[in-house]
């Protein structure tokens, strides 16, 4: 009786999963009753036994740390290996891997030189229109001040000059792309990660921020064009390796194989490098920026590849610029950044201390300048949401660069005679003949020519309280730019503010000990400019190495890290980096390296999001564009049907595979149904890649009423080996698999390997682990539909 | 009657699963009755179907590229998550996460330092040994050629001075500790990757090397201490960490919880980068070589912490050695390879193609070096096994150096005026008065000291005819000397050699160009000097950094890399670097970073061991025993008992955990059974740690046998959610969750969970590709016991 009774069941399931009309209509399945299923965006599953434990705010302030938005998808770094990629590898052969890999290897040598190339265009017209002017504000202010002091008339001007490229760029950015705003780093950090960050490699994207950039430095906003560069790298990486641009609906069919998440990760983060490289003139750092800040998949051979584009990157820019600037062969300007070459500074192991009292203090410093930007940010996200808002705030913030800067070089008479001047507009004021203000030089100039001044100013150049007041003043302007609807980086202003502190430093120490011969501006200037970058961004590796490239001064290394390592650990006392700080404000699902500590004993089954939404391995038509139509899941579990057996207990879908959403709609899009059967002999892996990497979505693929009766065999499309976990899987575990293998969905089994509920990257983001001021905690994130 | 049915199974099932003597007696179990399970080595499962299929060939030659040895298990870096260590979670909160965290970065700290002085005291000793030896030399040479050309006796000195060094370093290392044989470097990568290599990171190896490498250095071997130290590095980073010694007998009881593979690994990696920043002054490039060559697992905050451990390793070597060379304070020791101060070298854009040329060349003779010294490795292998045959090779090598050299002063008059002396021992020879000999100053000083007098001496120092007999007589000795039973890096003689050819290139350009300025002799042997080192390690990124940092030079960035990555495609061309060779010969099974290509067609059913030994449970205590004695594997999984229906079809066991054999011997050893109950509230976690890293063997363990007759709950000490795969689980998916995940076993399960297989690492180290001359394949090695 009990064999009976079994070959009964197998035949129920036999006969179940060959039934091409699925007996239970769709409305009624559990999964789908929930209520609040179709408004939701993505894999998040608001609905989880775990997340009803912990009350979810439908509406709440924005502006806190302690949110994830639901917008934000995972990309999908698992290779989907089904039926067609097996036939693809099949019938290519080595051959195949071999014509890749050198396509692989010419790509990033294409990176590294259209990188280079975006860069010298921005450099070259920044050097442009800057020239043109602040040469015209040095001779007026110096003509208007001989005509009977008519100073306001060069204001004015100086205003103007500031207001207007501002603007162009503001409105560029507010009302064509908003993700050009800021540096873009944060964007480039969330999508290595593994966040889909909507359209943050796309061409539009690139001209924006490019016209952007130009338009904030030469509007004179305290800002620089080094971060940018890093996004217009990623930018550049993800259109060559892609061979074609959705912006400009323009496909070149080259590189087609490239064309999935996984490749492209790559090449981004060797775009990104070679962003690194072309700004700072520094491959190596490159290299690592990618590495400590973005790429969460270190292999071997990818590092070659982004070294390779880093150095054909520095090296593309030297070749232009050094042309550019008269001297062809040169070979002097391997950065956008060029802080001129130091003489080897020689360190005394007793100066070490001061480096790390430097470090400290840069860290507090850097700590309240992302103290003030965090909050400002949360004022703009809550009240500045208006696009011409957004426009205004930044002509502002550029009439008060302005304002600030006329005020400083006005009131302040800091004289010096000409000569080895530091800059290319020496302006008079009130000076005597045959001397210059030296404020009007600091504020006459870009930011990085500033910067040059401060590290290579012989000795008493500065007086100390012309140094202060900029200090000051420069410190909130910049933390006021940083977050403007324009495109510009923090680290010049960070560098600026930085080295004037750090000069100031040396006068102080020249006051205690006159004698020595150590103490050299440009020395502490350097310091100084590193402790406060460390203490805003929280960088120690690359930054070190990008400052010794950038600096060509590799003796320097062990002050660097010690001036660094201090300003890390002083600023995580007080709050997070500030690429941190906007990424949690974005309420991005950002994974860290590392699990939470102290979480193995929270389980999938209370992680994971369920019911979940499965799809039988042949489907009905109609319920899959049902079910596409009605939530917003990406990826489905492909099971065996449940069996309700005689207690009418119904159990789990055995797993079988795992499909996705884009592959769903390919599938219907191209009609591969049983009932069509003519489309199988031309059926290759190449149908899902053509359409990579923006599907359609549901509504824009008509299928007949005939057709929903159809039914679509999954197995040949689905992964059929997908990783899965045991529902008493601990968060440690699933976190490692997850982070470590870059996977979008993981499905929670049982014993019997039924697919009970899945995991996706909200999941496990929202457990976050804080440390602040020597304590440790762990948050739960709340999740939210609005921002 | 179904209904009943089911229950009774279940019952029968719950019957079994608490019935505390096994049913089945252990010798009819399946798993058991084949015949070589008990002369098998670790988790090598050699009775798989798979590898029957694939002949196993029992004896072979050894010295073939294509066997897996059985006899390397795998380290374990998953975290086992078992009921104890969430009994300690809880217990110990944030405030222990927080200490253990600072103990880490003391740790480090220490590592540095430590790392550092033990190389100061083989630098020191060698310079001081050196000195002595080459001072001697000197005068007798200059003594004995005026008393009538008795040049025989400071000839038989010489290689006196050579033999007996030689013999003693060969003789430790032969008779006391084998692995510390040669630079160690192939051995920590193995480490690193997740192979336990026996012995490789215990105090004994570390003293043994370093007066092993002592020895080989002063006996004039072609050989340099730059490659130990990463080695000495890594113990002595394993050695701190741990807060015992084995070879010592020695536990300080500290940094108890630092006693698993996982922070162990941790620590080799930080202690590997401080020893090459120790060898080159290079912190950065320490952090890179131990990132290209080594950790397969990239963390950030593991990196910082890496970079840290470097640069306070660089720092205390400096003091002291600056210390040590009187100029305390001036911190101009930044590595033991010190190669001075190179000015700014400029170059030309249409030098590069010159420098790829180099390269290319480079790769040429690098993979030429690799291939000898891989012949006569293998034959090393095959034909001198016996202790004092390897004594009398290295010995033979020594006096072959002596003689080598002193023919080449001896034979060519190279003579150069006195003055500018690059030499400490300048010696006459058949020189005019107020002249020197240039070969006798290249062979009387140790290898480090004449790269340098290549990269730094004037134009015309050497001539062309000296420098090429140079090259190839050295080019032989240190493939010769490369793998012979002494303590020796080939970093050393390799750049030696590509110096030398460099300056051959540029003695060449400059007769082609004699008015050009940009030929500098220094240039061209620092470039030929990567090039052949890129060709015989194959290293790119590492390698760049590490030349850049040690000769203080970064604008030369460009040029390096261009030259490495062309000597590294043309090696790449004709056969593997000198390090993966010599894995492959000790048949190691290394993971690479990649899963092989076009592998998605080999299924986990097809890799797998099987039958799997499992146990149940809870289980019978003499079963565990006899077991643990018949069988050798590391890990048994834990499963529900298996049922037989009334079919007689046995089922396999469902899967609840894993567990080790040293957990096992550690629970026999404690006595920790279900019948001797009053352990359980004194139980904690550490159990398992205390005797980490060497456990006892099941012979040292007595149970009586009434104790066989108890009974053991093995679910307090398993690791509940192992990872696990189906059986149709492709190759490469199971590649990169081992290899991402650093597991050591990977139970492979069928639709119902049940155990039907395992995967270790040589299931998956077995598939290798090759890419050679342009083609690509995929070999399966084959297993042996033997080597």
């Amino acid at each position: 009786m009990i064999q009976n009774g079994e070959e009964e069941k197998v035949d129920v399931e036999a006969e179940q999963s060959e039934n091409h009309v699925r007996p239970t209509p769709f409305r009624n399945l559990p999964s789908i009753q929930d209520e609040s299923i179709n408004t939701l965006n993505e894999d998040s599953d608001l609905t989880s036994s775990y997340k009803r434990r912990s009350s979810i705010k439908e509406s709440f302030e924005p502006g806190s740390l302690n949110v994830l938005s639901a917008k934000y998808e995972s990309l999908d770094y698992d290779i989907c290996e089904n039926h067609l990629m097996l036939d693809e590898e099949r019938k290519k052969g080595y051959r195949y891997v071999v014509h890749k890999n050198v396509a692989r290897w010419f790509t990033f040598l294409l990176i590294g030189i259209c990188t280079a190339l975006v860069a010298c265009i921005i450099d070259i017209s920044i050097e442009e229109l800057s020239y043109i002017k602040y040469g015209t504000l040095s001779r007026y202010v110096d003509k208007y001040i001989t005509q009977g002091n008519k100073l306001y008339i060069p204001y004015f001007l100086y205003v103007l000059f500031n207001i207007i490229p501002v603007a162009i760029g503001a409105t560029l950015v507010a009302y064509v792309e908003p993700i050009a705003a800021g540096s873009g780093i944060p964007q480039v950090k969330c999508y290595l990660n593994g966040v889909k960050v909507p359209n943050v490699v796309r061409f539009k994207t690139l001209v924006v921020k490019s016209i952007g950039v130009v338009c904030s430095v030469v509007g004179g906003l305290a800002g620089g064009k080094e971060g940018p560069m890093i996004h217009s790298g990623a930018v550049v990486a993800a259109g060559i390796s892609q061979g074609k641009s959705t912006s400009c609906r323009k496909d070149f069919n080259v590189f087609r194989y490239f064309r999935e998440d996984h490749e492209k990760r790559d090449f981004v983060s060797g775009g990104a490098a070679a962003g690194v490289s072309a700004a700072f003139g520094a491959p190596v750092g490159g290299v690592l920026f990618s590495l400590e800040e973005g790429t969460s998949f270190w292999n071997q051979s990818l590092t070659w590849k982004t070294f390779f584009a880093s150095v054909i990157s520095t090296f593309t820019l030297n070749v232009v610029l050094s042309t550019y600037h008269g001297v062809p062969g040169d070979l002097s300007y391997p950065g956008l950044l060029n802080l001129g070459q130091f003489e080897r500074f020689s360190y005394e192991v007793y100066e070490l201390p001061i480096f790390v009292l430097m470090g400290l203090f840069g860290g507090i410093l850097g700590s309240f300048w992302n103290h003030i930007n965090y909050k400002l940010t949360v004022f703009r996200i809550r009240y500045l949401r208006k696009r011409w808002v957004k426009v205004l705030e930044a002509c502002i913030v550029a009439a008060v660069s302005a304002t600030v800067g006329f005020l400083m070089m006005f009131s302040i008479n800091d004289c010096k005679p000409l000569g080895q001047d530091p800059t290319k507009y020496p302006t008079q004021m009130y000076c005597g003949d045959g001397e210059y203000n030296v404020l009007a030089s600091i504020w006459f100039q870009t930011p990085e020519a500033s910067v040059r001044s401060l590290f290579h100013d012989p000795r008493n150049t500065h007086n100390a309280l012309s140094l202060a007041v900029f200090v000051f003043f420069y410190f909130f302007l910049a933390t006021w730019t940083f977050g403007l609807s324009t495109s510009n980086g923090l680290f010049i202003p960070t560098l600026l503010t930085g080295a004037a502190w750090g000069r100031l430093v040396s006068v102080a120490l020249f006051y205690l000990f006159p004698d020595s011969k150590l103490i050299h501006p440009g020395k502490y200037a350097l310091i100084g400019a590193a402790a406060q970058l460390g203490g805003v961004v929280r960088m120690t590796i690359s930054l070190t190495v990008i400052i010794m490239e950038t600096t060509g001064n590799i003796s320097f290394a062990l002050p660097l890290i010690v001036t660094l390592i201090a300003a890390k650990w002083t600023g995580d006392f007080f709050n997070e980096g500030i690429y941190d700080i906007h990424i949690q404000l974005s309420g991005i699902p950002l994974l860290p390296w590392e699990p939470p500590p102290l979480t193995s004993n929270i389980y999938a089954s209370e992680v994971m999001s369920h019911p979940v939404v499965t799809l039988k391995t042949v489907e009905n038509v109609g319920h899959i564009v049902e079910l596409l139509r009605l939530t917003s899941y990406n990826g489905f579990p492909v099971v065996d049907p449940p069996i309700t057996d005689q207690r009418h207990v119904t159990t789990y879908g055995r797993i079988r595979g795992l499909i996705l959403r884009s592959q769903l709609i390919v599938i219907l899009k191209k009609k591969l149904f049983n009932e069509t059967a003519e489309w199988w002999d031309t059926l290759s892996a190449s149908i899902f890649r053509d359409e990579y990497p923006r599907y359609p979505t549901i509504d824009e693929i008509s299928i007949t009423e005939d057709e929903k009766t159809y039914s679509v065999d999954l197995r040949p499309f689905m992964n059929s080996s997908p990783y899965t976990v045991l529902h008493n899987t601990s968060l440690p575990r699933m976190f490692r698999l997850f982070r470590g293998l870059g996977l979008r969905h993981l499905p929670i089994v049982n014993d019997t390997n039924e697919v009970i509920g899945m995991v996706t990257r909200k999941d496990l983001a929202r457990y976050r682990v804080w440390v602040h001021r020597g304590r440790m905690g762990l948050d739960e994130l709340l999740m939210s539909k609005e921002i």
